[in-house]
C-alpha cells in the first residue's frame, strides 16, 4: 500500500508514451481516490443536500475546448473537487429525502470499484462466464429473499424504465399478432393495442407504450381506490369497454409502491382480470418490491407470483448505486422470442461450451452488458439477509414517524396512506381562509423553496388527487432516527418562512 | 492512507448494526481493492485472455441461497479472486483482439469510482446539476474532437443498442404520422414504415426497428460494394420500389465501421437520398467515430455533418469502461417530442433555476442516469487530444501490420480491405484440394478452436461474403507491437495445429 512519489511535472512517466497508466501510477492515484471518496462520505451532511450551483456555474467553471496535452492526474480530482462536488445533488446525503433514495453503501461502491477494471461486457456467456453465471446466482437470491417463485428467471438491466420496455416488448409479442415480424404499421387486419395502469401508475410505462409503438393512447390509465390503488373493477370495465370498441388489451401494470404515495395495486384481483382477457401482467415493484426482504412485508408481494414478469430495482431500496433494475419473469423464452437476433459475427464458432447458458443480449435491448451483478452480491453478502431486513425495517419505522409527527401537530395534515416509507403531507394553516385548495398549494410550495433555500434536507413533491403534497421518503441508508427530528424542525421552520412571507 | 487493524471476527463494527459500513472500515477495504485492482492490472496478460471455466462452473462454487447474516468483506474479496477471477474473460488482456475492444484505462477506471460513490442521478438538472452539465461539456469536446457541428448535442446512453433506438424513435416521430400520440397499430391509413441500412449493418439497428414495433420487415438491407459498403444507388432503388410498394421510408442508418470488416459507408451519398426521401439519416459510428480524433482520419466522417443523429461508443474506441455511448443529434427538440412526458412528481415545484436547462430524462427511455460523463472526461483530460491521437494512430498502425503479416505469408489470406484496425483474413493452405469454401471453412472453424485452446491470444471471427473468417481487432489500450508478433507466431501454430487434425 506503499505510494510512489509523484513525478516533478506532475505527469505519470506513461502518460506522453503509448499505453496506459502504469501500475506505480495506478496505485497512487487509486489510493488517494480512496481518502478522497472516504473523505466525501464522511462529510457529506455537513454540505447541503440539494446542490445550490446556478444554472451554468459548472459549465462556466469548465473549459469550452478540450486540452491537447495530457493534464496531471492531480489536476484533475483537484477540479472534482473544486467544480463538480460543490455541483453536486447529494444522493448519499442522510437528509436526502427526495424521490426514491439511492444508497451507495460501502461494500456496492467496491462492487462497481471492481467491476469497472474487469470491464467486463458479458453480452455473451463467453465473453463473460462469472458475470453472466452471477447474474443468475445473486437474481436467484434476489427471488428468494423477495418469496418469488424459484422458477423465474432474472436479468438486470440499467434502469426500471427499461426493464419495464422489455416486459412489454415480450407481452407484445406474446400477443400472438406476429408483431416482431411483420411490425404494427400498415396491417389494416391489426386492432389498436393497449396497456393497462392507474393513474398513478409511474410515467416509464407510457414511454414504454409509446416507444413499442403503441402511442400514449395505448396506454389506459384505470381509477384508483381512495387509497391510490387500482380499481380491479374500473380495470375489468375499462377492458371489457375497449373490447367492444376494438382494442386489444395485452398488458396490465400492477404497481406495489406507486412513486406519489406508494399505494399497493390489489396484485392477485388484477391477476384474476388478466387471466380472463389473457393479458400480461407485468408487476411494477421498482421501489416496493425491496421491502419484501424483510418477511413481515412480503404480503406486499401476493398474488405477484401469478405475473408474467416484475422488476425490481436494487439501486432503489437495496443499497447499490445506479445502475441495477432486476426484471424476473416466469418464461424467459418469451424474451428471446421478442429480442433474439443473431448476426454472423456473435453466432457461436462451434459448438460452444456457452451455449445452452443464456446469452445476456438475447434478453434485451442493449447489447453490452456492464457487470452489475457484481456490486449486488457483494452487498447481500455483506449486509445479509437479516441485516437487509433490519435496515429495511428501520426505514418503515423512520417513515412511520414522520406520519406521527404529520398526525400529531396541528397545522399539518397527512394527504395519503404510509404502506412503505414514504410520507405525503402538506402544511395546512388554522383557520377558515385556509380552506382553499389554490392558496394551500401555493403555501406549500412555498414551504418547499424555504426548505430547499435552508439545505438541510431535501424533500421533493408530487400532486395527491390534485393537490400539491410535500413528499419525504425515507431510503438513504445513512439516515437516522436524529435526521427525521431534523426534518421535522426544518418543516416546521420551512412552514414559518413561508407563512411570514405571506 | 493508514489502515485501520480488521477486528478479530472479521466484521466491521458497524456491519451489525444499521447504517452504512463505517468510514474506517471503508478506507481499509478501499486500499485493499486498489492493490487488488492494481495486480489484476499488472498480471491480467499472464492470464489465457478468454475464460477456460466449464459452463455452469462459478454457479456451481457459489452458494446456491443468500447469506442470512453478514459475511467479512475479507471473504468476499477472497471469493473475487477465487471464483470471479478465473470465470472471466478478460477484456484488459493485450491479446483481445476479439469483436471490438473495451478499454478500462486508468484514469476511466479512477472516474467510474469516483461516479460510484457520488452515486449521482442527473434525472432532472437538480438532482445532478454537475452531471448534466459535464455531459454537455464533455460531450461538445467530443463533437470538437471528431470535427462534427459544434451546434450538435450529444447525451449519453449505455450502448449504441440504446442510441440506435432512441435515434430512430425520434425518426419515426419527426416522420409526421403522430405515432408517438396514436401509435401504429389500427390504423388503416398508415403506411407500413421502413428503416434502411445494408447487409453489414449492426444487428442493433433490426432490434430497434423490431422494438419500435415496425418488424423485421420494417428493416431493409441494401447490398453493398466489393468493398462492403453501402451502394447508394441501389438505397436509392430500394427506396423508390418501396413507395411503390406502399412503404413509408422514415430512416436510413450508415455506418462508419461496420462490425465485420469495419468498411465505411459513402455517407455523403447516402445523405443525399436521405435529402431527396425525405428520410432521417442516422450514422452508427459506434466504433468508426472514434478514429476522427486522429485528424488524418478524420475524412472517415465527410457527410456526418448533414446526418440528423450519430452515435459513437467511447467504451468502444476511447478508453473508457462499458458503458459510455454518445447519441448526437442535430435537433434536440426531436427527442424531446419523441419522449417527454413529465408527470407531477417530476414537474418543477417552481420556476427551477434548472428549467431551461435539459433534464436528461427527457432525452430517451431511461429515467435514471448514471454519472457516466465523469470518466469521459477524466479520460480526455488524462490523454490529451494528442495523447488519444497517437494511441488511435499506433492501434491503426499494429492492425495494418497484422495485414501485412496476412498478405506476405503463404497460406494466409486476407478477406477485406482494412480502412481501421480489424483485419477479416482466414487460412488457406496451398493446393488445389483447398478450393472448397466448405472445406476452408471448417478448417477455420479449427484454426480458431486451436487459438482459443492455445490460451494466448484472443481473435473473434465472422463471415465476409458468406466465407468464414478469423477477425482480429486492435483496440486494447494494453496492445503492444509484441503482442502482434505473439498473435501471429500463435495464428501459425494455430492453423499447424488443425492441419495436423485434420
Amino acid at each position: 500500500m506503499e505510494a510512489d512519489e509523484p513525478p516533478a511535472d506532475g505527469l505519470d512517466p506513461a502518460q506522453l508514451g503509448l499505453g496506459d497508466m502504469d501500475p506505480a501510477a495506478f496505485r497512487r492515484h487509486g489510493h488517494a481516490v480512496v481518502e478522497s471518496v472516504a473523505r466525501y462520505l464522511e462529510t457529506v451532511a455537513d454540505r447541503p443536500p440539494l446542490a445550490r450551483c446556478a444554472p451554468g456555474a459548472v459549465r462556466a467553471d469548465l473549459p469550452a475546448h478540450p486540452p491537447r496535452s495530457p493534464e496531471p492526474l492531480e489536476a484533475i480530482l483537484a477540479d472534482v473537487e473544486r467544480v463538480i462536488i460543490p455541483g453536486l445533488t447529494h444522493w448519499s446525503h442522510p437528509r436526502f429525502f427526495a424521490y426514491f433514495a439511492s444508497s451507495a453503501s460501502g461494500p456496492a461502491i467496491l462492487g462497481e470499484w471492481l467491476a469497472a477494471a474487469f470491464n467486463a461486457n458479458a453480452m455473451l456467456w463467453r465473453t463473460g462466464p462469472a458475470a453472466t453465471e452471477l447474474e443468475g446466482v445473486v437474481t436467484a437470491w434476489l427471488a428468494e429473499l423477495m418469496g418469488l417463485p424459484p422458477a423465474w428467471v432474472g436479468h438486470i438491466n440499467d434502469t426500471a424504465s427499461v426493464s419495464t420496455l422489455v416486459a412489454l416488448a415480450a407481452a407484445r409479442e406474446a400477443a400472438g399478432l406476429g408483431v416482431g415480424e411483420a411490425g404494427l404499421a400498415g396491417r389494416p387486419e391489426l386492432p389498436p393495442l393497449r396497456v393497462y395502469g392507474s393513474t398513478e401508475t409511474h410515467s416509464s410505462v407510457a414511454k414504454a407504450v409509446v416507444t413499442l409503438g403503441l402511442g400514449r393512447r395505448g396506454f389506459r390509465a384505470v381509477g384508483c381506490d381512495p387509497s391510490y390503488r387500482m380499481d380491479p373493477i374500473l380495470l375489468a370495465r375499462a377492458i371489457a369497454e375497449d373490447r367492444r370498441a376494438g382494442w386489444r388489451p395485452i398488458a396490465v401494470v400492477a404497481t406495489v409502491g406507486t412513486t406519489s404515495t406508494t399505494s399497493c395495486d390489489p396484485v392477485a384481483a388484477i391477476a384474476d382480470v388478466c387471466q380472463d382477457a389473457g393479458a400480461w401482467l407485468h408487476v411494477d415493484a421498482a421501489y416496493g418490491g425491496s421491502l419484501a426482504l424483510a418477511p413481515e412485508h412480503r404480503a406486499l408481494l401476493q398474488g405477484a407470483e401469478r405475473a408474467d414478469s416484475l422488476v425490481v430495482n436494487p439501486h432503489k431500496g437495496l443499497f447499490v448505486p445506479l445502475d441495477c433494475s432486476v426484471l424476473f419473469v416466469g418464461d424467459p423464452a418469451r424474451l428471446a422470442e421478442a429480442f433474439s437476433l443473431v448476426p454472423p459475427y456473435l453466432r457461436p464458432a462451434q459448438a460452444s461450451p456457452g451455449r445452452g447458458h443464456s446469452d445476456l443480449m438475447d434478453t434485451g435491448i442493449a447489447l453490452g452488458r456492464r457487470f452489475r451483478a457484481l456490486k449486488l452480491w457483494m452487498t447481500l453478502r455483506y449486509f445479509g439477509a437479516e441485516g437487509l431486513a433490519a435496515r429495511i425495517r428501520e426505514h418503515v419505522r423512520l417513515a412511520q414517524r414522520v406520519a406521527a409527527l404529520v398526525d400529531a401537530s396541528p397545522g399539518w395534515e397527512r394527504l395519503a396512506p404510509v404502506p412503505m416509507t414514504v410520507v405525503c403531507f402538506r402544511h395546512h394553516p388554522v383557520g377558515p381562509e385556509w380552506d382553499d385548495e389554490r392558496r394551500l398549494d401555493a403555501h406549500n410550495r412555498r414551504v418547499l423553496a424555504a426548505l430547499d433555500a435552508g439545505g438541510v434536507v431535501f424533500c421533493s413533491h408530487t400532486e395527491v388527487d390534485g393537490r400539491f403534497a410535500l413528499r419525504v421518503a425515507v431510503g438513504q441508508l445513512r439516515t437516522t432516527a436524529a435526521d427525521i427530528e431534523r426534518l421535522w424542525v426544518e418543516l416546521e421552520r420551512a412552514a414559518a418562512a413561508a407563512l411570514d412571507g405571506t
